[in-house]
């Protein structure tokens, strides 16, 4: 289309969680939806997709004794790169709690297993470690002292962060699951402590599904993440608003996903485009590709939206001229495929 | 208490689902919240609590080659008696779903499947098939013919209930997990489905959690069926809300806890008080212990209840005098322990 | 585009509540959103959007005194025709309930005023009188006799169906809002009720955003009461699915609100696509043609379907490929604008 | 009882929102749930209950004209002291926004209408003026520019507490309404602001319906709040946890309530205990009655709970123990009146 060649359209970098392409498992299929997937066969998965062009790792590998020389090999052979680490702080020692375990032998394991994660991925070349603290947290009311929780967050991150200076730290907020209620519940909760632990090398990942089924607007968080320096990584996905489902990009929630991407490029930031789906009873590399398909269209239509006309609307917060303009570049961009 | 002493108490019947005392899974904590647990173990783990009369059975059994014999004597040794079996239509088999799966071969599987469990409970004297198609549903937007999947859904009940008309099967309805949308989702889509095939022996097991969850009020739920003679049995535990948590009994909804044990006294129905609990973190005999302990209290508050006071205020709808009146009998009755 | 023009596309009739162009209300801005709106000038304000064709009349209309034939003669200048009346029985007379309040009297007001209503719509060639019964339930636990209140509630849509013999009454479901639980909460629900009332004359209005909102999908929702001929209405909107935000058509579910009206087209279904929205601090009229603007889209796209490969795919319960083709269709019809 | 007479129990101040006992108005009864209420007329009312020591007076008073002295000996003679003023800067005026209204003219009135409220609060010596922007944020994606209206609600803020260096200004959060979404709206991001502020008179109102409902945990906001020096008032009542349902305190999570009060405690804090019921459809003197009756048994239980072994229980992070510990001192405390 002569209105695309005038504009010099720089793909964005897509990528993906290794879970993506894993075994999924869950309380009612505990026998998984599907065969095992080992770490090696699941980065030839992501090879599969063609599109990817970076993964984050979970850590320790499947099986733990994989060399990391294997590793290596199986990423260049499928083009890819270790964009994070992802060590599993969330496993049967942690579900009482990683950083915030009641007993301080299994808080020590856990900071030693991110450490080892760290290490791996200083070799990796990686851009960031992610922290996933999905068991800290309580279920019950009255359960847990929520100042001990929160100090003894703090301090773990605190000393990682120290003790890498050259990494840098993405905690992943999310409001519950697997705990009912997580200490990282919430953009502003975990900029807070982030603030609260005064180093440079801790920001967020935004994980598009979390922070919408957490009743953000996904797009706000990231502003307000950005304003302070503090948006590391980001993840994308779809829900149905009362969970985290994990769904493909796009498939309830476009406009809003829109909104976000065009959050990110109006704010100047421009890491990776990351998919963070559990696609259960799909085959995987199909989800992925269906995923960048429509981040891909995404994309495309940030060139189109009418900046200045969009601008005015939104001076205005005249809601109606501002959906108008959007579905217009929205629906332009993604009729061409 | 004189009051007391002066009411002839006959304590309900409790009854448990065996996975309570099984090894939970879920997304995270892949290797499990804990080692794996035979059937024959949990049955043990059921007789340790104490308080329990009855088990409902998931089926097959673990490992599957265990004989019913073997069963049988396990329960025996416990002071246990099998109420129900549950045929696992959930798991890997079935993740695209059992009765509506798209392949008429596994549909085939799982009625097979429910009725090789039924025969189980013939040979148990169970009281009931307990039917759970939580994979039966859609996780997207246009994925599924809506009626294809509804019509699917009663013709395997109805297969069933023809071929076992001894036997009663009692559909265990929620809104989701593990689909996103389940087909059975509420008492009344059920209810509905149930006068559609138009059989005696099918009807519902009312589970409080789900209810609760999926907007409804339990205790007029439990009116609505068993004004229609369907509420075959109940499972208790509680939530906060928005997901089903299977938390233990009261922890959060006392209130309404107590409203739907109250419903079901009023109506005159007297099954078994079930636990439905699942305690990721807590030791499980533990836990099944602090829920028949809440739920005692519960049926002691019964009587205590000013039944004439209760109707009157109730025939006002006056919210404010109704409180204040269970308030009264509930905590009476809960601080004599 | 002569994918187009081989396509005669018979246009739906466009419809609104009057009180879409009303004076909003809430429990902050109690001197209202804008000022006073009589339902002549609603009436006036409707035909200025240009593309409605009919409109619900809230009754007693405003002021009460206000003549019938002003109201036939100022929908006769704006070319608008009363599809239904909405007799008002949630107003300050009825917010302890309306069919279900504690007072017999009060009971009896409620059933007088629509029968009022009743007499309003056959003068005016209505299709169907609305019930609406938002205030008939309970807020509280305890508060109520969920019996007694599911027994008035047929009672009295039972006296009413059977004096109007010649009219329709169609009951429009919530979850809640204004009261905290509605006695017809779900489209199941509203059908058990229906059917144990057991006359011809009495449906279903299924609200979109309710049915959303409630947990629903209203694509299956539709195709539930339309198998048992009781779908008389229709109302469209959008919400964020935590509450009845009456939004404009396609603002946040765009998929689903085309999925809801590729089931009433599929099942044969062909009344009126009919605008509930609440545009607080928007001009109505321009809500409306944004509303209109989006429905036209949808109705375009719904011939621009792949009908084959959209079956196959449902046939095979395939998500990936059934949105691909929808969102084909969904995107090449709205761009056209 | 013995344990008690060698306590000595320092009941805490009781509060209210003059609101409580005003007229409610909502869309669909917008003729109000009762007769106009004066502001004279509502603070009779609140001098009625009999508990209460102060209540928050809105701002301007109803009507307008109504002179401070009599506003004065209005309190005087219900034995009451003004604790806050609350600027209504939520009427029609404000409903597209107050501080971040898109119209700069509107901007300068709402501070304005707080400044004159403020004068009004060092006038009454109150304790701090509450700000309550509930129009201020967003309805629809893409509407706005979030970081706009970040700013613009910061520098009115800021502007305030700047111009009143005397007094406290407390922001009450809340995730939605009548705003789809608010700018402040939750206690972490509202902290996130207060601390971007930088001044020390500005603070948190912390509703207890508005964080449950909000997916927080209140007691453990309240913490987060305490340790950073910003709770400057709290406001009770409850809710069925998907909408701020205002209803009586206690009346749904009791324990929850407990809880909150039971940090507060343990934190050191002790400000009044305020009621912000909303009693649509009960006398609302006997609603706040209600309310007072629960927290004042909730008073008395802080007291019977045995903190060493909580303290334990909480350390070891088990909910079984923690439950227990503390339904035995909620229930006895309950049971005496």
């Amino acid at each position: 289309m002569s209105s695309h060649s005038r504009i010099d359209i720089q793909e964005p970098t897509f990528g993906a969680g290794i879970w993506h392409f894993g075994r999924y498992v869950d309380r009612y299929a505990t026998d998984g939806y599907g065969p095992p997937v080992s770490t090696l066969e699941a980065i030839d998965l992501a090879g599969q997709v063609g599109d990817l062009s970076v993964v984050d790792l979970t850590f320790p590998f499947d099986p733990p004794e994989l060399g990391l020389d294997e590793v290596k090999a199986a990423l260049e052979r499928n083009g890819l790169r270790a964009i994070a680490v992802t060590p599993e702080i969330y496993t049967r020692r942690f579900v009482r709690g990683a950083f915030t375990n009641p007993d301080a032998e299994v808080r020590r394991q856990a900071v030693e297993l991110v450490s080892r994660g760290a290490e791996t991925a200083r070799e990796l070349g990686c851009d960031y470690v992610k922290l996933w603290p999905g068991q800290d947290g309580w279920d019950y009311p009255f359960q847990a002292d929520h100042s001990e929780l929160w100090r003894f967050s703090l301090d773990a991150v605190r000393e990682l962060a120290t003790a890498f200076p050259d990494l840098r730290f993405a905690i992943e907020y999310k409001p519950r699951e697997p705990r009912n209620s997580m200490v990282f519940s919430s953009a502003a909760k975990t900029l807070l402590a982030i603030e609260e632990i005064g180093l440079p090398n801790v920001g967020i990942l935004l994980d598009f599904g979390h922070s919408l089924y957490g009743g953000e607007s996904p797009a706000d968080a990231a502003r307000l993440a950005i304003s302070r320096g503090r948006l590391f990584a980001i993840d994308v996905n779809d829900n149905h608003r009362g969970w985290d489902d994990d769904m493909v990009v796009g498939s309830v929630h476009l406009t809003e996903t829109f909104e976000f991407f065009y959050a990110l490029r109006d704010a100047g930031w421009d890491g990776v485009w990351q998919l963070d789906q559990f696609p259960f009873r799909e085959n995987s590399v199909e989800a992925a590709r269906a995923g960048i398909r429509v981040m891909r269209n995404i994309h495309r239509a940030l060139d189109l939206v009418d900046r200045e006309a969009l601008a005015a609307a939104q001076k205005a917060q005249d809601a109606l001229a501002a959906q108008r303009i959007v579905q217009q570049a929205l629906l332009s961009s993604l009729v061409e495929r």
